[in-house]
């Protein structure tokens, strides 16, 4: 799979034993951003996830969107054959990459000391459910393992409610994040000391590094915050407001913004009122603004209401499903959803990479996804 | 403010003209790793966060959770010395940003053009609601607007309940991390060329970017995807489970861990019905499933469950709460909530950095966050 551009981190070959989705995330970041990546992939059947749906002429949508860009050689770790050639990959590369459970990569000898021993300049990236250390490092996890550890589903929802989950797997995409960035910080410490280093990334951790005003709140008051709807916990108006149609998003980050909102949905009267004057007062009574905005809205369908609120420079928004965030004249203006150079999954697109960079064109389109083993003869040729 | 370590990024300086969540949670990342963070705070009042709450002894939780460890000057970039004096600071420094609305940095002569021309080593990173380019690059935008644009609203929640928004700041904190992935890679990029770059990240990309199998969902079916509540799309068992005092999540990738879970139970017949043999199988029962679980689940409280399965190898938990999550014994051993260097604002504690390194310790504790122009003396001392 040829890589459609050159792109900043051309130079570096990332060697990435990861499945399914946390690992893959990261090393398809690293992907976009111009780095070679040789996916190991287990000779029987590959990555768990090219047999997760959804299938298009059987081929999986999921593993596509997550490999696109990288190359596949299957080895068996467990054979001194393959592993032999595993170690000739790494013996030129920059990266490895591995979400095993802890243990796994000591049984086989790639554990970190091992091959830093072997290979000073190797950065070696693991991302795993609880880390490499602590009580439950060895326990197995999957993203709502993550998640609702984590805390993130105590705060998403609305109060009483069923459990809900946040509808991306934020527990293995954060990780994924953090491993690129952690990844990213080792190149720049080899490149003033000449060694590589070790980066560990658990998932639990990186939930708990995105609660964000949450822990603030619980330190505060002593009492485990609630789930909080559509609303900001601290800002108002900020939320969903129902209109004749659907909902319309309002925001208003500050007194000026709010006077500004009432005087365009023609209720000047209600800026004025003592509970709405200060963001402090409508946070104390939201309840009572939401039904007085409601009042108003409730009459229009959103496209109305959002043809006023925007010329005014309101912060404003629908609620987009899918089909219509990917549709989005914005989002297509900046090339975040891209076809795959792949006829045979036609309609399939996939995400493109939000990182866009003076220095580099920004990609239209992106490789196919490797089939499983897909690329060992160019691999063994490259790495003799 | 002195740092509590040296880190990998201890011989870079960032200039941080951001307020608010997504800059700032950028900056604090690059603080945690080493980086020497400059806060430039406009004179009256300073960082809006600097106002909101959760209070405590009168300090911003929200403030210092994002800007500990930073330092802060103030400077009124409108005034001509204020902004001679930012660019001493810029001379010497490796890193800019910025999260104005677009056009704020051209007005002020402080656009990517110029500085690259005065500053041709300087790295420009820009983070926004809509980003550079495009129909709604000059949109203001808050979390919440990003979030129901960018289509994650869409699927969080549950099917034909109210709208839900994801309970942490996601908008923002995928582009604070985006962000930093970018201004390291950028790093990357000079270390080869010499030459900095500009980066440009969109809060609404980069949550196109999060919105992980959703896209190919849309693509494959030609249908949105609706909200799951708390279940996976296309892996069962993967939820919560009602338990006789709460909740229990079990999550089985595969077939053997569902037999495994079934023989542990004590329920083996279930794993032998047609309806519940395969994971495909299981994803179309799926509500069956879930009530036959429960029939048996409902029987004890959830700590009888864990204290079952996690011996058995079964990935499972509880959902915890805010105060849950950050007392759990492996969030503790991790060093992920730590105290800061401030006795005033005694019992706050503030999440810590996920990235873990073999060649640096891990922080115990971290610096205060900067009061408004605290640094100044210092700042304007180190920079002549």
């Amino acid at each position: 799979m040829a890589k459609t551009g050159p792109g900043p981190l051309s130079d570096i070959v990332v060697i990435d034993l990861t499945r399914v989705l946390a690992g893959p995330f990261c090393t398809l970041l690293l992907s976009d951003l111009g780095a070679r990546v040789i996916k190991v992939e287990n000779p029987e059947g590959g990555d768990d996830s090219r047999h997760y749906g959804p299938f298009i002429n059987g081929k999986s949508g999921y593993f596509i969107s997550q490999n696109r860009g990288k190359e596949s050689i299957a080895l068996d770790l467990k054979s001194a054959d393959d592993l032999g050639i595993l170690h000739r990959l790494l013996s030129r590369a920059d990266v490895i990459i591995e979400n095993f459970r802890p243990g796994t990569m000591q049984r086989l000898g790639l554990d970190w000391d091992s091959l830093h021993r072997k290979y000073p300049k190797l950065i070696y990236a693991s991302t795993s459910g609880f880390g490499q250390t602590g009580p439950y490092a060895t326990r197995a996890a999957y993203d709502i393992i993550a998640q609702a550890m984590g805390g993130i589903m105590s705060v998403t929802g609305h109060e009483g409610g069923p459990p809900t989950r946040v509808g991306s797997s934020i527990g293995d995409l954060g990780a994924g994040l953090f491993t690129a960035l952690g990844i990213l910080t080792a190149m720049h410490h080899r490149a003033k000391t000449g060694d590589g280093m070790m980066i560990d990334v658990a998932m639990l951790d990186s939930q708990v590094a995105l609660l964000e005003n949450s822990i603030a709140r619980y330190f505060a008051s002593g009492k485990p915050p609630k789930p909080l709807g559509a609303r900001h916990p601290s800002i108002a108006p900020f939320e969903p407001y129902q209109t004749k149609d659907s909902y319309v998003v309002i925001a208003c980050g500050n007194d000026e913004l709010f006077t500004k909102l009432c005087r365009t949905l023609g209720c000047p009267a209600v800026a004025q009122d003592a509970r709405f004057a200060t963001n402090a007062a409508r946070s104390e009574h939201v309840v009572l603004l939401k039904a007085e905005l409601e009042d108003l809205l409730l009459h229009h369908p959103t496209q109305h209401w959002l043809d006023l609120l925007l010329p005014a420079g309101i912060p404003c928004a629908p609620i987009n499903d899918v089909e219509q965030a990917v549709h989005d004249p914005q989002v297509q203006a900046r090339n975040m959803v891209l076809p795959v150079d792949d006829p045979s999954v036609a309609p399939l697109m996939v995400a493109g990479m939000p990182i866009k960079m003076s220095a580099y064109p920004d990609a239209e389109r992106r490789p196919a996804a490797p089939a499983l083993d897909g690329d060992r003869a160019r691999i063994l040729a490259d790495f003799p």
